[in-house]
């Protein structure tokens, strides 16, 4: 079902009246035509890009640490960076909700999360389904274009790495949260309300990147990515990363759902023309290099000195 | 994250070993290129279709009733059915799987209910994302592309009204379901392995057609869907519905999920025509009239006389 753009476009019933409520709350960023599906239009040369990222309670986060606002608006802008990741403009979204009875009162409010980050980006809300369920998940699927999309086999051997930000502010408040703490208002806000680098990512394509992810998985596990897929071998300088307030490089290796970007390219790229731009720093963390006799992966180091590396972020592995 | 084409192009960890070993189950139908975001090619001139359907365990299936193989299968079935009711051809599909420690012995038996239907309707598999959770949920995505899409609001006064295939199968499914007993091998086939109309709805658009949509609620919601979005009063006559063995007018009426299309269009489209060529009957149901003094919506109709309209399927409604 697509979100239709007035009262009229669906027939009645229940589960008809909570979707036309909640189209009326997203107002004009819900667009559609009431149809089975949504119909788009690609401007001519511009390929299409698509990921889904779902968020479930008690996987991707918990009910007592956010409000619901923030829960659905991190849930749009974890897809929203992989759009974010390949270089992309977004071109609409489409938002799948598992709403249980005991988050019924809060729908308004999660409505109002997804059309945040939806307006935040200029990504148009075409279509969606509602359905209930005995927990909450907000599934995400997001559509971009691109005219050369970033890609993570583009790395290559004698790249520079660069990141995007500053790290380790979501673990930091997780680990807060765990601890039935308040995280620090800068941990909370980087924890609560990601921003997806879109027009950073751009920027740095426009200016000669070769490969890009999103730190979702901590920044040493995402390079282990980007080496897989470009056949190479990434280090990177713990020592080197950039720090929020308060983290360990240590912390800043392991912390996940960043979604700052991690980007391969030359050297010559100006950092100091992009924290200009952006009010955020580019930081050189490390180099691309030939694949060892192990095969692709991540060496990292402190001090020029290879020390093992700080173990990821994996939700299949935690309990 | 998208389904990566071989086991270089994701990094080490448990989530990323499950998805592997996915991605290696479904071979040839599952593309992408390990990055953020799959990227996709579209023909210049054709637009973008897009659907999103979510099925979750106890809500829209039970376990005890279907293979794991069908509930893959069916979800994915619900998500093309959208782009055939638009006329549309499948371009991708994404499939975001929640999958519960009891289900992961089936994960494979999953993936091969996507991949039957993936492949029965060429539509390669470019996407997903798998978490975990507490109840089995399979959120699918499915883009298309069309040159003129089938929209619901383009019924006009004077259309007939036809529908594909045979109703009431999967509601005595279902009921029988609910009794503890099995259904008939062809109640049970119609809700276990319900066919998206792809190449009917295309062939029908050719016709002439002016409106479609899939049955999903029942055909009188539907119809109330299509008379909302095309401002019409939509009569239908029971008596005239076409009926799976053993239902009756009543049951067919009200039976959801048939994934059959309710299409308005010339009375001239030839029944038989489309019967030599698909192997299901196309069906006179009623006509397509001026907005009543009550609004859009349908008339029920039994030997050409009113009668309340049988009550349809909404998953808010039902316990």
């Amino acid at each position: 079902m697509t979100a239709p753009n007035n009262h009229l476009t669906l027939g009645p019933g229940a589960e008809f009246d909570a979707v036309r409520a909640t189209i009326a709350r997203w107002g004009a960023i819900a667009r559609g035509t009431g149809d089975d599906g949504a119909v788009l239009d690609v401007p001519a040369g511009l390929k299409i890009v698509v990921s889904t990222d779902t968020s479930v309670e008690n996987v991707h986060f918990r009910r007592a640490w956010l409000t619901p606002e923030e829960i659905a608006y991190r849930a749009g802008a974890a897809a929203i960076s992989d759009l974010a990741a390949m270089g992309a403009t977004p071109l609409a979204m489409t938002v799948a909700l598992t709403l249980p009875d005991n988050w019924r009162e809060q729908s308004m409010a999660l409505a109002d999360g997804i059309a945040i980050i939806a307006r935040d980006t200029s990504t148009p809300i075409v279509g969606g389904d509602l359905t209930t369920g005995s927990e909450l998940s907000i599934g995400v699927t997001v559509l971009g274009t691109v005219l050369h999309p970033l890609v993570r086999s583009g790395a290559k051997t004698g790249d520079t790495l660069w990141v995007t930000g500053r790290l380790g502010g979501p673990l930091l408040a997780l680990k807060s949260f765990e601890r039935g703490q308040d995280p620090t208002p800068i941990h909370r806000q980087r924890f609560a309300r990601p921003v997806p680098r879109l027009r950073e990512a751009q920027w740095l394509a426009g200016r000669g990147a070769t490969a890009a992810i999103d730190i979702s998985d901590g920044v040493v596990s995402d390079a282990g990515h980007l080496a897989a897929a470009s056949h190479t071998q990434i280090s990177i300088d713990l020592d080197r990363l950039p720090l929020i307030d308060g983290a360990s490089p240590e912390v800043a290796a392991r912390s996940g759902e960043e979604y700052e970007l991690l980007v391969t390219g030359p050297s010559t790229i100006d950092a100091l023309e992009f924290e200009r731009e952006f009010g955020i720093p580019l930081t050189v963390i490390g180099t691309v290099g030939k694949v060892g006799a192990s095969g692709p992966g991540v060496v990292t180091r402190v001090a020029g000195a290879s020390v093992p590396a700080p173990k990821g972020h994996d939700h299949f592995s935690v309990p």
